[in-house]
């Protein structure tokens, strides 16, 4: 299955692929990753993910070098060495070892860990699938524009999902929706879509950004708006993005049936047409 | 130097002690610790420290079973084995290793990690020194009280700490001081003392919880009750406590002097009889 990681600057087999208990990604939660998924063999929005990637490293000043043809040629090495044809290519940063102290040091070797999982998605086809979530407080920290490991908020919400049997669990700032713990969350009402600013408030999906210039060339009703809990139970239509996941519909949330439990006619040509431009 | 780490269930040398890519420590920051001051050989409020511990993996529901006794023992061997008289015992305990996916499975072995550093200490004698300090917004999670690895935003605070040669810095939320990066705050003013209270805005330090009872029996005032920018900056004394440096006292925050830069009587004595407890 998933045989073989590259750790550093070496590709070893992935049971014995191992970080320093030193290492800040591990004491500190210093570091920062990447999701990208692949279908059929590709992958997708590599040069959104890697940008996304350069701003977290700047924002967090770790300080790794790379490039996308040197990124991308360890990606499809392991892609190819793992045979994963759907799946994804899970890349962490840290910034490093070093003897445990909360300032960091300017001169440390960023620990790279590459490797992949294969998966199974969810696709706008006649097997497409609504998701129930939960709607949960979000209690993360302040900059959530920056894609670090420091998730503990974020598994916390999404066990609480998994207990009640939900895909995933919508964050909730003073009464605002802010996103999903691993997605963007968007509405539909009355044929206008909004989804939250790109703000420090979320993170900036690549799904996302991808979709938006979907929704343009569609010349749909688009703001990137924030709305309340009340606006979300009211909506038309739910849906989340995600690299993962791709668009997917939210059928439910909490105990609240949305568009009667049924994938939106909005939330289907998005999926689609999202589909299509890969 | 600090030669043998414990990790599980083993002995091993430091510089082999390493855990896997999939540990949710690593990927999630899914991890509690502790770090304990050994001071002549003996472990300083070690039954603090492992009921916060319990605390800890509790409100996490980590399933790590321990006695005292069974983690004092390692302790001691690894004290004894890397020759510290003065220093700390770290230790950190992970979710353990899972496929990675944002919610946990219930049936997973934590990771045990533990090791030592030696460490001198600044102590309350003819040497005693005052320390800088730097106020900076605190952009942490909800959940301060429990002591997890999810300590981006503390780094990223003491980094700007140490780029201004100061030895830490106070976090301020809505204008109140809640604590420093790793260590509570306390304010004398008139004699009384001051320091916020346990709640889920600060970490309930175990220096900070001895040295209650020790102003108790001294019978000075004091108070748990928030303080102000303005209080902090206008008070006649002020001072940390961390398990790792005890009872520090504060004599400049930002580029102002506190106490004309000395420090103060009550900060010397709580350091003294702080000191003398143990």
């Amino acid at each position: 299955m998933k045989s073989v990681a590259f750790i550093n600057s070496k590709f070893i087999k992935f049971n014995e692929a191992k970080i320093h208990i030193e290492d800040r990604g591990l004491q500190f939660a210093d570091s920062v990753y990447e999701v990208i998924a692949v279908v059929n063999k590709s992958l997708l929005d590599l040069r959104f993910h890697l940008k996304r990637l350069r701003y977290s490293l700047k924002e967090l000043e770790i300080k790794y070098k790379f490039t996308e043809n040197q990124l991308s040629k360890i990606f499809k090495k392991l892609i190819e060495k793992n045979s994963v044809i759907n799946g994804i290519v899970y890349l962490q940063i840290t910034r490093g070892v070093q003897s445990r102290e909360h300032a960091y040091k300017n001169n440390l070797i960023p620990t790279v860990i590459i490797y992949t999982k294969k998966k199974k998605f969810n696709l706008p086809n006649k097997n497409f699938k609504g998701v129930k979530v939960i709607t949960h407080e979000d209690y993360r920290w302040a900059r959530k524009d920056i894609k670090t490991t420091n998730l503990l908020p974020n598994i916390l919400a999404e066990y609480k999902a998994y207990k009640k049997k939900a895909y995933s669990a919508i964050l909730i700032k003073n009464n605002k929706i802010t996103e999903g713990v691993h997605s963007n969350i968007w509405i539909v009402k009355n044929n206008t879509i909004k989804t939250h600013p790109s703000n420090t408030e979320i993170l900036k999906g690549v799904t996302r950004s991808a979709l938006i210039l979907i929704i343009k060339k569609l010349n749909l009703k688009f703001f990137e708006n924030s709305f309340t809990k009340n606006q979300l139970f009211d909506a038309d239509e739910v849906f989340l993005t995600s690299s993962g996941s791709f668009v997917t519909p939210i059928i439910k949330i909490d105990s609240q049936l949305i568009n009667n439990g049924k994938i939106g006619k909005v939330t289907f040509l998005l999926a689609k047409s999202y589909f299509k431009a890969f």
